[in-house]
């Protein structure tokens, strides 16, 4: 359970400025975090869109190329994350179609659920994809209605054919617009910047360019950014959202507002709350670093058990690391993460983290504090057990890989040698998160999915679309 | 007027052999002066396609991937040339193409004369392009008749609808399919090598590989390799075809047979038809390197004239060379070729060249031999005057940049500065082709197209598709 | 003031194996916070060395390499940090010299501050220096004794000749020697691992490779590793040494022990102590991360205020960053740290950092958390004033632009624009330390220099050779 | 038997302009032929120095950077070839060496056959070398004669120390000296540029610039650019020089000048000569591309045999090839040249090669030849046998590997399949040069070096030191 993605869009209102790339180049910086294996970002100066994208990390990718070459008053970026399959040139965002002299860039995070029928619906039809990517599965609907009617009214069908997630930046040629999926799965939101406006997957990407949060995009919401003006299309409205409750566990910075509520207060509470579902008579509580860090601030306020890193992260360990073979293994987590024993030695440890996925790295972490000299070593996770997969864009594991869904938490525990184990409760989850549950996205919790999925159990939102 | 584009295709016979992509990387190794620009190689291995392409030259490409990589018993490569505009990593060949759990790959050689009407027609379909190739023209409509027939009848509607020049290695899944587009324009031929067969743009590759040249692949004819077999379809024929006459004078290499003459042997005859045409009394005959070097041999022999290289040229220079601000442009020429004055001195010099584009070159090298000494300086050249662009695939030169287009032979001989200038004439280069001038594309000598083309005369070959 | 270098030394007992290049490939990486701009290994089989060494960082070096080439039994490591006038590929370390059939490898941390006088008298005996480096220097003086004694006499000489810092791993043929200047400035440590020794910069290296502590190197002990054990030899005894405090605070990894006191306890400490020297009525306690975090974490434990980040990194902020024009500045900062306006709006904040250098940066933080609405700004450090600059390897500042040099703690205080600013004072730091203040270098802290430097005021250490 | 390397120096009068960079990359760009590993050139305004230098091509290197950063009115420049073994960064040319605020920089063609002796004498001294050039033991040694006298007693007493082969051209801080050895093995020739004056290996390189050559440096000269003059002083008289007959049969390109013999007309003598000493009647004469070119010219033009192209060269084969595996040699050949059957079946075919080393390749085209039809094949030879290695500075091959030295001509007849086999006599090929045999190098035609070699017979020339 790594990355998501991370999508831009900028307009400055006058027309005439040339500088929309250096803004969406800082914002991609800081959403980095949402994906490292490529990037992207497409500007449009009113007459024609230039395109830098490439592997690798922003500094990286911009770097080879000179920023200063793209200019224009408009314009979106993305940051990409994918399994390895898929990790080619070619599937690179922003996505850039050009047809009957138009030209229309996607930016896209979220993953559709019914793209293989959209796919065979087209090649049926005799189109052909030349990506894997759903990407490609959108431009083609957005090209197909467009041909016919106006932007809305192509957003409107977009909408009604796609299912699963996706919060969009798009260019139809010069004008920016911005959509975001019917349930809201994936974070959105809008801002203000000097000379105009601009749309990210994470407040932090407005902070960062000196920008002011405005809103969130609401689930349903396209944004047509034209003429210095932004006018907003409620296009759907549904009676409950599906806002991904991982975002708060793990993916958003917690310097990000997601949907009003800051993370980095959401981990605090997950923190406090773990300490009335889970108390333990400790001696320190230790994050397992980065992840782990907030909740064991929270844990450790509420308890007044001593705040104490008894595990330091290498800050350079990253994708390029020469994997060492079968029984380097144990060194290759020592690596990554190293104990200090004086602060573990012959105490009762609480160690923190966002979740178990296999069980593995628990394990070999749990071990490791044994060996540094812990006495007890408790375990307490920032969610709830992970019994489902995802299907919302999120690369978590299979439902054979998952630990939670074939184990109980007695039985997690034994895997990870732990002398006690617990999650937080999906209610504590729920109220440490502040958004009803029934307007968040659960499914990898329960089992039960907001929108219909083969082979899971759906629990189906109502779906009006409005009138406009 | 550089290069064109080459392709090859390889089927082996064992359908357990993973050997086809080292054969196909020599093949295209010796079509390298064909395209330098990007390169790349699909196999397919029964179940599923691989390719490795790239920016670059062949070796430069594959040394970064391995190429043992690619395994599989048949594939198709290509080198592909292109201007300036379109010279990005999208527009690199084999194109892939996958729908409905089939993959499509295709190598194209040539340039459609309707792909923009082709283009027009599937946007307005809703359909888009991902790249500004007419492979993807080619591969839309490919793939749309896929869908509703076999592949031999998909071929016939492409090859209905095509208009232009097209050499086509295909794998469709794991069958190889070879087509030369009804007029012939571009070459193809078809060989033997141990355990399977070949197809390449030109003999060479063939011979490299330690192969046996079969024949060449027929204006309209479509090739499927399949159960170690080949089984050819001639899907159209024609009164005459239209069989691009600068393979012979430029493009191919010396050692290749196209469509059953030796180049070589048409250079020797060229420069010997030359003296014929424009005898000239001179103490040496010394070639413009490379091009002019075989024309000068037959002149040589035939005149008794002195064939002596009174031009060096380096072999280093290619595209990564720093260019001069424009005092510096002499030089330029000075790095690319140097005189032997000893050679030249007060003598009286037949300069040996394939053509004249825009005469500035040639100007300069006149002067260059002036000024080591030439009494007397007499151009030859061994293509008739260019007096109409070229719309095949060849990125010739605009109508306007043609000095032969707008000047008579005398006209051109004042701007080269030379003492006597001399092309061969349009009968004299047909004799020496040995094809008769009905079947050759004769367009940018005649200004008269074999295909329609807006603007341009036409005189349309009579085409017929043949029954099935 | 950023890094300093790392080294490594490896022998195994095992002549015959030829697996030392894997685990000090590894324990670079664990003192890859020590330099990234370029890192080299080289390795002894008995027979030959083999070295692989480059710019950039460990992983990203030797990826490119094929890091099994290096088979070798013992073998030395070294990450590198400089400043930019010497970043040039000459200057990567291990420095390879060949000489009369023996191979000589270095790798060093540290500063000489007589290498410019050794430099003139080579020079004025007619040798020449290829690199700007120390280490040649070093190196010179090394073999210009091992062609007239043996390694210890050689070593000997060298420690009689060289002023200031030198951590040295060496390899002579295929013996590994290491030495550790006689005022230890900086860290050096000897551990065990599975079939052989390791000495490193940090504890930390040995912890991932799997080994253990034995002890610290000491100041003017050379150990010698040959037949599988090692041979100490105290060459230089001192009354005191000049052991570098800065580690304690900045460079090294909190999870290290450097000359046996772990280095997060003294940052824990050090924020203990700054409660009883400079209290305060604060709502919350933010680190400035990373290196204000373990300082944090004692201040709240002491006082008993809240541990609340209000200000985040940003972890992809690297060296390729593409800067900003002027009036980007704040941008860059914010790239960097963004704050977390819920933990400190209406809040007194107390910010804890390592260290106040030109003051700039703080004055940047302290107005962006005024901005996110702090009510106060209580800024705490973790070091005393830095006055004077370093000349023991260290690239600080010049004394010019130290605003404590210049300026009192009110001064500063103004500067940083902070309601009050409080440092440890030397007493606090040297307590916390645990190490006596005559044995610390406090050079920038107090501007006494342990050892002579034109210009500054020393307190000369009393040095005394040992016999052997 | 490759590569060499090549010289360049140039220095304009007028020390304010900074253009010496541009005409210098030009020149290595003509002289690329004599050595494609690595390239540098270092410049000089001054005040200071710069060098770029870089594995690989001049275009290659010098794109990296940006050759407008070196600014400078005088700058030497160098083109390296080297074994496998010593193809590192370090060994990069110009060597540059500071000491006592001076620089000097080093660019050398040749070989010393002492440097093992100097090298040791240095080390015995206590010096130590970082490179395994021999470049680095001339810098040695004129650094410390430079310490005690001025430049040119320094070349003095390096002249009466190297033994061997030394083109030389040097910075001395702004001083352009450059320096051919007394025997004059290797070229170097000077001449005359817009501003200011250009020393070359080859004079193509002064040609490429527009300039004019003015002589050859003398063996024994030294030559020393100052204040917009050149100073020559010959430092050095032998009574005979020991020039490189292999720079006229092979090193240098046809175009050159190199003492005042067109390389080109010596090779056309070589081919008319060879009709002489071993005619024969065939149908055709064909080169082995491209050294064979010339010869076969000639030989075509005294014996009125037609000069037909049998064999045709892939011009993009280059170093980075993926070599095939053993049973792959075949198509190894076949990739680089390919024969045209047409012009070779049921003929005689004389094949003009430069020179056979160990037979195999040789062997290899004949057979490829033969299997193209050819009734017979005559191999005829630009030069006489080798039967002796080089130790002045050309990788040709050991005294086992070359097949003259073991067989007599009949012998090698057989080993590469020939129906005849011809080399030019050593009289012959003197009478070609148009050099007294005396003041040539044809040690390894003959056996008998110009200087002692160990192990080898020796006829020493009597070399006397000017009174300057």
């Amino acid at each position: 359970m790594r990355e998501s993605c991370g999508v831009v869009g900028l307009a400055l209102t006058d027309r005439e400025s040339d500088k929309a790339a250096l803004p969406i180049y800082y914002s991609l910086y800081a959403l980095q975090h949402r994906g490292q294996e490529s990037t992207g970002i497409t500007v449009h100066d009113g007459k024609s869109a230039q395109t830098q994208k490439g592997m690798g990390l922003v500094p990286d990718v911009f770097k080879k190329y000179n920023l200063k070459d793209l200019k224009g008053f408009v314009g979106i970026g993305h940051v990409r994350y994918s399994t390895t399959g898929d990790s080619t040139i070619e599937n690179t965002q922003p996505l850039i179609v050009n047809f009957m002299d138009r030209t229309i860039a996607i930016a896209h995070n979220g993953n559709l659920v019914n793209s293989s029928e959209l796919r065979y619906e087209f090649e049926a039809e005799g189109q052909i994809f030349l990506t894997s990517s759903d990407t490609e599965v959108i431009a083609r609907l957005l090209v197909k209605e467009l041909i016919k009617t106006d932007i809305l009214g192509a957003i409107k069908e977009l909408m009604r054919r796609l299912e699963g997630s996706y919060s969009l930046t798009i260019l139809v040629d010069d004008i920016l617009v911005v959509v975001r999926d019917p349930l809201g799965f994936k974070p959105l939101c809008l801002g203000e910047v000097d000379g105009g406006y601009v749309v990210a997957s994470e407040s932090v990407a407005i902070d960062t360019i000196g920008g002011t949060l405005i809103r969130d995009v609401r689930p349903g919401e396209v944004i047509i950014f034209k003429d210095g003006r932004y006018h907003s299309h409620q296009l759907s409205k549904t009676r409950n959202t599906a806002k991904c409750v991982f975002e708060y566990i793990y993916f958003a910075r917690p310097d990000s507002i997601i949907d009003s509520k800051l993370v980095y207060q959401v981990r605090i509470r997950i923190g406090e709350r773990l300490v009335d579902e889970h108390p333990v008579n400790a001696d320190i509580i230790s994050p397992i670093p980065d992840s782990g860090i907030t909740f064991g601030i929270g844990y450790s306020k509420k308890s007044g058990i001593d705040y104490m890193e008894g595990l330091m992260k290498n800050r350079y360990i990253g994708r390029t690391f020469i994997m060492p073979d079968q029984n380097m293994r144990e060194t290759a987590v020592k690596l990554k993460l190293n104990t200090i024993p004086q602060n573990i030695k012959d105490k009762s440890v609480i160690l923190m983290d966002d979740s178990i996925v296999r069980g593995t790295t628990s394990r070999r972490i749990v071990d490791m504090v044994r060996k540094a000299g812990a006495k007890e070593v408790h375990v307490r996770i920032g969610s709830p057990p992970i019994v489902a997969p995802c299907y919302m864009g999120i690369d978590m594991a299979t439902r054979e890989e998952l630990v939670a869904a074939h184990k109980t938490v007695a039985g997690v525990e034994a895997v990870i040698n732990a002398d006690s184990l617990g999650y937080i409760s999906v209610e504590g989850l729920v109220d440490a998160v502040g958004i009803p549950a029934d307007d968040l996205c659960l499914a990898c919790l329960t089992g039960v999915y907001p929108i219909e999925v083969p082979g899971e159990i759906c629990k189906r939102h109502q779906m009006t679309l409005s009138q406009f």
